[in-house]
């Protein structure tokens, strides 16, 4: 059962459940969000033995939970998506029972279509200078080539990463543990405001939720499955950056880690990771790219998504592009009348497809393109 | 066949091989050292087809070897030693058609027992301070430890490596291009002198011979020979330092490469050997150990050589060890009456063999050694 009633079953879920619980997930799993939800809202779910039923928490919860949620993120500038709205990013389904139920996403672009094409930079918080150079360097370059960086907007690496896209005038997204509203740290008001300028602010909690211990760790495993690879930049020795490679492996993603001095405390965590197999060393951007592109070619792509997949926009921007030589972001937005990010995330859409490439001279279509 | 003989025959031979020759390696094992060089010596190896013989080459060079090549080398302080002599380090076997002829070696100690407990630090000539602090500080950690630091005694990564194992009152091998006295690079002719105080100097090609470049290369397969791992501290991308690696990598020997900021040329050739799974990455000088002792276990040591197996030298050191606690390299040369090199020598082989250990206290004797 879809529709109407499902995304707004998860949508109230989403004000109860806490993020990463897995044994919620699985009892939401079990019954699916509506049935679930009429149990918690009629109370069929007494605890055994005379023992409080851990739904009980989930209830409470529930009765706090804003009657009209749309309204509420509306007035915070947000929207809200659950697994069964079109933007909702697949494959976080990655997650199993810890698949959040819903997103609140800030900004004009698409989240799904921007976490096709997304790597994740992340972090210490206590970054050197050195590594948090790494980081906005690596970001910007990713940017400019189309890719979508994802970050948690704390100090340190994360921010570097943040800035780094900003600055390459490329797409960040940043997911925080608190809600989209709040920010958190509260220096990074401003670069909050500049990541959603062209970008997107998306949280698993509700709007004026703090960003608890816990949260962060949950909030790392929707960055680690949203995004092809995590890259992380410098992570002390057993710091929740090494927690978050490992979730990333765990779900198949690429993980990848930057080496530094081995004097570095601030390197240590990369080190370890490297050494135990649970990242690969990571070199540069490029090696980076080689990591979630291993067969990249592209003088042969083949078309990955069916010409019917490609919305309108994409078309348009599709027709803009040449068939020889190459074109700007700017280039393409004049010819084909669309705004920046709307053409940075369709060209993402179509270069993700096969139907366009970036060479030195810009962006065109590939052979595949320039037959649709 | 083996005695006098065969040792004088290598002896010659080595004055006429050139190191790494794997052709005329093959040419020698297949006939022997003796039968090879009387073929030389009469003449009978004649070019077919009227072409010159690739052994007229080794031939003139034998008409110009020293009649006394025993007495040359003393009047230089160096022995001459073959793989029929008792101080040869059998691991140059591993080297097949490659192993050396003959090797030159200055020092007081015995380059077989020294051997036994080596690690090879080497890297870039243009080595940065963080490079040479690194490979400083790890051969002083490992040459307290008890193991031989061999190098190639090069500017950069090489002397430094010498530096800290001297500073750390430890034993150091050099392993030389050019002949055992033709101090290479010229700089250096102190810190070699500091070497041969404690340690060895060791050279495939005879006194006087200068160092070419073909000869590093050749050189640099030596030191990968003779050690148990091979620790690269800095090297740049398509280095003579990669090309070691690999050639350590092929004999089975252990190979670790330092990792250093993404940002440093210098450290671009470690990088590459990581992520082409050609080295292991070096956290740390315990690291090192740890892969040349992958079952480090102090407390439950076992004699992995048999008692007759050690020496009058070996027996004397032993017996000088205590059953509890411990005693630095000092106490134990009071006790026993004999030299720094001696006793080092002695206390590596007998670690080695499972009859000594170092504990926080000094050396002591195991209970394999108690028993003895």
């Amino acid at each position: 059962m879809s529709g109407p009633d499902e995304r707004e079953a998860w949508i109230r879920l989403a004000h109860a459940v806490e993020p990463g619980d897995a044994a919620t997930g699985a009892w939401l799993s079990r019954f699916g969000p509506i049935e679930a939800l009429a149990r918690l809202d009629h109370g069929d779910a007494q605890g055994q033995n005379g023992r409080r039923s851990p739904l009980e928490g989930l209830r409470a919860r529930l009765r706090d939970a804003p009657d009209d949620a749309a309204s509420a993120a509306s007035r915070v500038g947000a929207r809200i998506i659950t697994r069964v709205d079109a933007e909702w990013p697949t494959q976080l389904a990655d997650l199993g029972d810890r698949q959040p139920c819903a997103l609140w996403v800030a900004g004009a672009g698409s989240l799904r279509l921007l976490a096709l094409r997304s790597i994740a930079l992340v972090g210490a918080r206590a970054a050197t200078p050195y590594g948090e150079g790494v980081a906005r360097a690596w970001a910007a370059q990713l940017a400019s080539e189309g890719w979508t960086i994802v970050s948690g907007c704390a100090f340190g690496i994360d921010a570097a990463a943040h800035r780094g896209a900003l600055e390459a005038d490329g797409v960040t997204v940043a997911v925080l543990a608190s809600g989209v509203d709040v920010a958190y740290p509260r220096a990074h008001e401003a670069l909050l405001a500049r990541i959603l300028d062209s970008g997107l602010i998306v949280s698993e909690v509700p709007p004026g939720e703090s960003a608890r211990r816990q949260r962060f760790l949950a909030r790392n495993r929707v960055i680690a499955a949203l995004t092809r690879a995590t890259v992380v930049v410098e992570a002390a020795a057993r710091s929740g950056t090494s927690a978050t490679a490992r979730a990333a492996g765990d779900l198949g993603r690429e993980v990848l880690a930057v080496p530094g001095p081995v004097t570095s405390a601030a390197s240590a965590g990369c080190h370890r990771m490297i050494h135990d197999g649970d990242a690969r060393i990571a070199l540069d951007w490029t090696g980076v790219l080689d990591a979630v592109q291993p067969a990249r070619c592209p003088s042969a792509p083949t078309a990955r998504t069916a010409r019917d997949d490609l919305g309108e926009r994409e078309l348009r921007v599709l027709d803009a592009l040449p068939r020889r030589g190459g074109r700007d972001v700017e280039q393409v937005m004049a010819a084909c009348g669309l705004g920046h990010v709307d053409v940075l995330s369709a060209l993402g859409l179509l270069q993700a497809g096969g139907w366009a490439e970036r060479g030195d001279a810009g962006w065109r279509a590939t052979p595949a393109g320039c037959a649709a």
